[in-house]
């Protein structure tokens, strides 16, 4: 080996070494995500100035319009009067120059990587197609910093691919509807997050939430007036093909289809019987007639229809939690089942789902489908959409299952959002995860997607359920399997999160609205304090049985404004954690328990109404537990029977009250102890 | 007369006062926006409780849909979880009895008026029409109060309808495009208030805002990709008549026609000019050609096609600020005027006027203009659309003449909101004020229209710019000339702002979002506390010439979380007011100056952008004044020279800045004076 060869082989180490530190130092640094594969800091600036120009190598519809939302963006992040409020084409060097090959249709393959070099004299965003490119411009503006004089890009080389093809946000939009602003407000948080399929679950025993022409009774009479017209899911599939994301169309059958037997009871499995839009939450009997050539009519015709409004090659038809009770009270279906040697409703299902994927093939799309239609008999054809786990008494999932038998797949058992678990746990879940599969399995699981079941959630709330969790669901999707430091993620999603406001979510803003409603508008300071050390109950323990809320109880109650994460129950945690190894901070202890006292006194001002009284209760305990806290940290003395007097008042906090719970019963126990077995010792 | 003649007219006089001394105190428990013609409370109560039902006297999609509506709204404030979520039909009794003769149809004659009449045992709305229906539930929703235990309708004798039946809010969205989501929250905020014309000002300088099918270069030339599908269009209109509003399509001609132009330049009025979409705000001189007869088919066509779109008998043409500039540097035009015996352009506009005025009336429309198409040939027919006053050289506007010379005339000159001044000068602005008018002249003057010009509005903004002020026009509109007790009105404004928010608008949520956005994420306490002191410049001095602002330019800046009503530059003057008349409250004066203190500490610790430098000056100012004046009040000493500098710093906080200016001058220098006096005597 010559000297220059080793010359050479230290320098790389040299830099491999400097870009590991750097990797580290940016994610302190830069609040971007998903975080990009490949990253380097290369220690220049670019300041962005009025002059800023963007130069594009040629025209398409997609950069075009993102690339002039890039610019409104940068303008108002900044405040900076940009000169020039569109792109040229083709005139020599700008500030930011986007170079693409192609312009593609939407599809599951589409090469979404990209090239970003920021470099003091400009920045170059490469890409082989139009999709590329609109993921390199939400990294560049993620990227935006500023000193005390200038706002500016950072130099860096950033070189990026999903992980995962397939990285979806489902919106279930039949228990309750969401007028298309929601949605595209939705889709517009989405594109920021680089997620790529908007799953739209349009029919469900509450409503049917698209108007047919073909069979006009389903709007008209399963939808309580709440749908979509052709119109609007043309705009919104146009909207999000603008933000290079795929619209997946479900259509659930044979189950859940309370809503579809509304309109048209003949075609389900049970003769007179009276359908009803169903207004409670949970798993109901109505199911189409698999036996009836009628319900293939329908469901051919009804197919072409919603088909041609979709322009994506894949169509989901739920196919999941059908109990085939009806199928069971049905003499003809039984004998049906019999004569084909049927062994259960199982493979009733299958016959079925294989009949309506020939139904969906003549129009050109593929099916997916709950897991439920993943039996032996299933074509491999099928995208298996796993969704259940432990819970459902899966102790592996399904998901692994599905890959080993062949078929592909995606995941989202471990994203059901609705389930109101913390951000952290989410994050946590990778869809490859620990298990054995070979290269070919591997690649046969395309992705994820974050489910939002609607019972509990309205257009004034659904964005507080959605983001910003997504925001770090859409990390695991995107970025490499080891970008997995929560507290790392923790830090930039607070910043995500403000962000996703900025471009139009509504998670934080609607949090004054409800506290302002439930106290009938007076000041709601004391209500937020209380908010933030309390969170929804989870699973779905907030609605026992589905029965607790019909689709339209309220929904703007206290737990309503509080979310899964709890702001100051997370840092309470990480202060006491630091005061555990006496780290002499007992200023940011009391800092929390004297907010709390000072929450509870303003709240005992208020006129009351009976929402708030539902609060009163906890918030005194909470306030005598703090303010006792607070005594024996200054006083120094603290009685055995203090302490268990204490803990007695702190179990009583743990009892779940207005539908939420306080999250630091366990720490202020833990303080508690401490601050006694310190003193003892 | 006979005793008991007597005691029937003492009980009626016993009987009228109580009705007027419990005005004055409804007018003080109730936050009802506009207030009632007549009001009258009962004594009694009714509970909401979850045996809440409406029952309807017969079916009409608006009525049903709005009670539908209400149910959802109540459940919603109340947190009550009602049982029947849909209304009843001639079931018997219910909680709400709806009553109502006619469905119709919209237009300038509907009925509007409602009687509500809250007993214990329930309530009864009744209505000539559906509309009146609509009137009175939103009546209603603004009636729910609570105590400790309930919520309640207090019981209630209503009978209301409008002074006015032209209530109307124009918004502009062609300097800046505002899409479907703002126009709807808008028209829902509007009906909430009870007007009745959405006024959409489609066309300008700065862009087409229309798919024309007949004239496809206009939306595809000439709006930079931002319009209105017919669709969408259609959607509006449907879901403003739902709401019981109006709505007018404007298309401004023959100036402000730069997008027309663009589109179709062989329509203007100079050959071989290069028409390009204005950028600036302003006058600008593209005008269509008025002796071209290709223009009268181009409108002839176009306005075919837009009346289809609307269904409305009025029909907004613009007409204004043509200065003819085009016209005089056509030698053709001039021989044109010449040969007719023009003496002037505003024969030739007039002669323009007449011939749309025919075009329009074939397809069954009339017209509406600004006040410049107020010539004396033009047909008493056409509505006058009054903006012209004083500031434009029209001492007593042009409203009254418009009447006097008998023509129908609608008034906005008094309500332009974009001018930014406080509420309370829109809210004494009154349509018919003081003018000696007849009766049938009054009867000409059909009512008024709040308009929002959208030069610096974008849909971050807009609502902050048209709520809460345009409530309290609102309520001008629809209330009797005598209810202008501005401190009341302020009083229930403020709840009204929070229930606006509560329906949708975003006024309130946007500012955060605004400046978070400024001060890059970090917290905004201290910026929050300076907003609530500081308005943006007044009039037009914002945007001086209209060219410090392009359409493109930032419009997420300090100035534009300002608002023209500084919360607590409110607060301080009452309180300031109370202090100088000695009421020994120094402690609220001394809130406020700590408060400002405290909010410039907190500022210093910011990291700044080159946006918060720009807040650095005057906050520190703000800082050292409050320190100075806390310290003489607490200190009692106070020397002339000390006076004489702190005024010296009062005033240059004068200055403006960051195109806000600091409100509370006055009040600073009467509060120096006042204790400096005081000390002194």
């Amino acid at each position: 080996m010559k000297s220059t060869s080793i010359l050479i082989l230290s320098l790389s180490i040299l830099l491999f070494s400097i870009s590991c530190s750097s990797q580290e130092e940016l994610k302190d640094k830069l609040s971007l995500m998903p975080w990009p594969k490949e990253i380097k800091a290369t220690g220049s600036k670019l300041f962005i100035d009025s002059n800023f120009t963007i130069n594009i190598n040629k025209k398409s519809h997609r950069v075009h319009n993102n690339a002039i939302s890039f610019l409104r963006n940068l303008t108002n992040k900044t405040g900076v009067f940009i000169e020039k409020g569109f792109p040229s084409y083709d005139k020599g060097k700008a500030t930011l120059n986007i170079k693409y090959k192609n312009e593609v249709s939407l599809s599951i393959n589409v090469d979404e990587s990209y090239i970003l070099s920021i470099k003091n004299n400009g920045v170059e965003l490469i890409a082989s197609t139009d999709v590329g490119v609109i993921r390199g411009l939400s990294t560049l503006l993620q990227l935006v910093q500023n000193d005390s004089s200038n706002y500016f890009f950072e130099g860096l080389m950033i070189k990026d691919n999903p992980r995962f093809k397939w990285r979806g946000l489902m919106i279930d939009v039949s228990r309750h509807f969401q007028p298309v602003n929601v949605i595209k407000r939705n889709l517009d948080a989405m594109a920021f997050m680089k997620m790529n399929v908007f799953h739209w679950h349009l029919s469900d025993d509450q409503g049917f939430r698209i108007e047919s022409k073909v069979y006009p009774k389903l709007h008209q009479l399963a939808s309580d007036g709440q749908y979509y017209s052709h119109e609007q899911i043309k705009e919104i599939v146009s909207y999000a093909n603008m933000l290079g994301i795929r619209v997946i169309p479900e259509i659930d059958i044979p189950g859940h289809a309370t809503a579809i037997l509304t309109a048209y009871p003949k075609l389900g499995s049970k003769d007179n019987y009276e359908y009803k839009l169903q207004r409670y939450a949970g798993v109901f009997d109505p199911t189409l007639n698999p036996i009836n050539p009628e319900v293939y009519t329908f469901i051919d015709k009804l197919f072409n229809e919603v088909s041609s409004l979709f322009p994506d090659e894949y169509f989901h038809i739920g196919g999941d939690e059908n109990e085939g009770k009806h199928w069971d009270e049905n003499v003809k279906i039984d004998e049906f089942k019999r004569k084909n040697k049927f062994k259960d409703n199982h493979d009733l299902q299958t016959y079925f789902t294989i009949k309506v994927e020939k139904i969906l093939n003549k129009y050109g799309k593929k099916l997916v489908g709950w897991d439920e239609i993943m039996t032996p008999n299933m074509p491999r054809s099928a995208i298996i959409h796993s969704w259940r786990g432990k819970n459902e008494g899966f102790k592996n999932g399904t998901l692994f299952p599905a890959v080993k038998k062949g078929f592909k797949a995606i995941l989202s058992n471990d994203y059901y959002i609705d389930r109101m678990f913390s951000v952290d746990h989410y994050y946590l879940c990778d869809p490859i995860g620990n298990f054995n599969l070979n290269e070919e399995e591997e690649n046969r699981i395309l992705g994820g997607e974050v489910t939002m079941w609607g019972e509990l959630v309205t257009p004034l709330t659904i964005d507080s359920r959605i983001w910003p969790r997504t925001a770090a669901i859409a990390e695991r999707f995107w970025s490499l399997k080891n970008v997995n430091d929560i507290e790392n993620m923790r830090k930039r999603l607070k910043v995500i999160s403000y962000e996703l406001e900025r471009i139009g979510t509504t998670h934080l803003k609607n949090i004054d609205v409800i506290l302002r409603n439930i106290s009938n508008n007076q000041e709601i300071n004391s209500l937020k304090i209380l908010s933030k050390i309390a969170e929804p109950l989870k699973m779905y323990e907030r609605n026992k049985g589905g029965t607790e809320y019909k689709s339209f109880s309220p929904f703007s109650l206290f737990a309503d404004a509080c979310n899964s994460d709890a702001e100051d129950a997370y840092e309470f945690k990480k202060v006491l954690n630091l005061y555990k190894k006496s780290k002499n901070n007992y200023e940011d202890i009391l800092y929390f328990l004297r907010k709390w006292q000072k929450g509870y006194i303003e709240f005992e001002k208020l006129n009351k109404s009976s929402i708030l009284q539902e609060l009163q209760s906890h918030y005194s305990v909470l306030y005598n537990v703090s303010q006792k806290l607070e005594k024996v940290i200054q006083k120094q003395t603290f009685s055995k029977k203090e302490l268990e007097e204490l803990i007695i008042s702190i179990d009583k906090l743990e009892i779940p009250f207005a539908d939420v719970e306080i999250v630091i019963i366990k720490e202020l126990k833990q303080l508690a102890n401490h601050i006694y077995n310190k003193l003892s010792s």
